[in-house]
């Protein structure tokens, strides 16, 4: 939204597309308290819907598509760029990815056959399924501690799982987390199964110490270990990272002239709305200079 | 401020030193539109209180003192730095320094002399001393124009002096500046002198094409050719590139181990609001790290 807006006010002809939601990720999220500007934190479908009417106060719009794969048309120093959706594509000089990521999967038994059946990425979305049940949050960021803040609200009891024996959140989230009585923790432990036949039941926990196994039953299981940046299409295109980030110099170029990328896609230092935006601006910056 | 909020949220014992006011240079413009999540733009002395709420919430204290020169106590990986002031001085093992720039004198005869006498840097701060005079505006970058757009809702005519034939603003701006029937624009000139007495009385200006000089009758000038950072306390101390800007990574780390550096002060290719929250965030987040 932000490269959109920065783009729209250096009068570049600016065309978003998006192939699910404005806002990405932080939809996930029900408040954000960290982005400057709001004290006592705001909404985040708020905030997108602030920064989205900003953007089409310019006159900027978006498309509902999703972009599949992205053309070289020439290789001249300039190339142009075509951008493939499913139905139509787009001629362009430059392009800003700015495609964001998606939570990563543990990868373990059980976890994909019961998605949507307990199994689930987004507190914000199911956790109001889990009133009064037993759930469990993999993972020890900002994101794992906040969702189990949001899931107390709702669920009996939130067991906290995290294999190192300390959290990787902000400590302001940890005081909060570890005044909530209905709060614990397993600490230095992994799961290593999901447990459940049409539904979740419980996990098998591993004491990363000793190599013990435990089970700890529960209804609900929130994972919370990472993001994967949706980056497939461009792997054959663009100078990526061993786990898909994309990689930038300072101006966010990335390996192709005319092509930058911002936010949770490109391999960075701090990934938070705040950096996002900025990232964007940025990134119209850089191709308002690239164009000239 | 987001560098302080970020900071509180680490839960990092947190101190503000500020010399004058917070929120720095962006006092000097009235309204900002292209902070994102404000639709139709917010007064900046708005959005600067918003901010300062947000670390006033955590509990973080603002010094009303001048940070004059910063010794470092130890030799060793982690140094104690002791950040002096008029009267008082603070151990730390972390600085983000976040000291801003100021506006750039043009520095030709006149100028300094008629400082508060027509010569101004600040048309949100002197536009309405201008009601119904003529004045000049001197640059070509986005605060220059947006200066230029203020002073016409009071002055009788703003005159934009630039020294390329195009402005370096974005077009949006460009756009409503040239829609304005009280400016007009003298372009591939400079100014070679400011006359006057006691008070500013008119412009000796060069065209660059023929050299040949003419003469803009004005009661006020106004400069934004550029800004310089408030870097000189540190030079003997960090490495500066031949502006003074100081030079980070990508972590924005400075020179010296535990000093981060973050908004106008810094070297980086967009001096904005947004970007230099973000920048702030992730010197919280780097120092917090490096106080690991």
């Amino acid at each position: 939204m932000t490269a959109a807006l920065y783009a729209g006010r250096f009068r570049l002809n600016t065309l978003i597309l998006e192939k699910m939601n404005v806002g990405g990720q932080i939809i996930l999220s029900s408040t954000i308290e960290n982005f400057p500007g709001f004290p006592g934190g705001i909404a985040t479908q708020e905030l997108i819907d602030k920064m989205q009417k900003q953007t089409q106060d310019l006159g900027i719009s978006i498309e509902p598509k999703e972009a599949l794969k992205i053309n070289v048309h020439t290789k001249s120093e300039k190339p142009i760029y075509e951008v493939i959706t499913q139905d139509k594509s787009y001629q362009t000089k430059s392009v800003i990815i700015a495609v964001g990521a998606q939570p990563k999967p543990l990868g373990i038994k059980g976890e994909d056959r019961l998605i949507g059946r307990g199994v689930s990425y987004c507190a914000t979305c199911d956790g109001p399924l889990f009133k009064d049940k037993e759930v469990a949050v993999i993972g020890g960021g900002d994101r794992a501690i906040e969702e189990a803040i949001f899931l107390s609200s709702y669920a009996r009891r939130v067991t906290v799982i995290h294999r190192r024996n300390a959290l990787r959140a902000s400590k302001i989230l940890e005081e909060k987390l570890r005044s909530n009585p209905k709060v614990n923790f397993i600490l230095e432990a992994v799961v290593e199964e999901i447990i459940g036949k049409d539904k979740v039941g419980a996990l098998k926990i591993k004491k990363i110490a000793n190599n013990s196994i435990d089970t700890l039953t529960c209804q609900g299981v929130f994972i919370f270990v990472g993001i994967k940046p949706n980056t497939a299409f461009l792997k054959d295109m663009l100078q990526l990272d061993e786990s898909g980030f994309i990689i930038t110099d300072q101006d966010l170029r990335t390996s192709l002239p005319g092509i930058f990328a911002c936010g949770d896609c490109g391999k960075k230092s701090l990934y938070q709305v705040v950096t996002a935006c900025a990232e964007g601006a940025t990134c119209a910056a850089a191709a308002h200079k690239y164009l000239l």
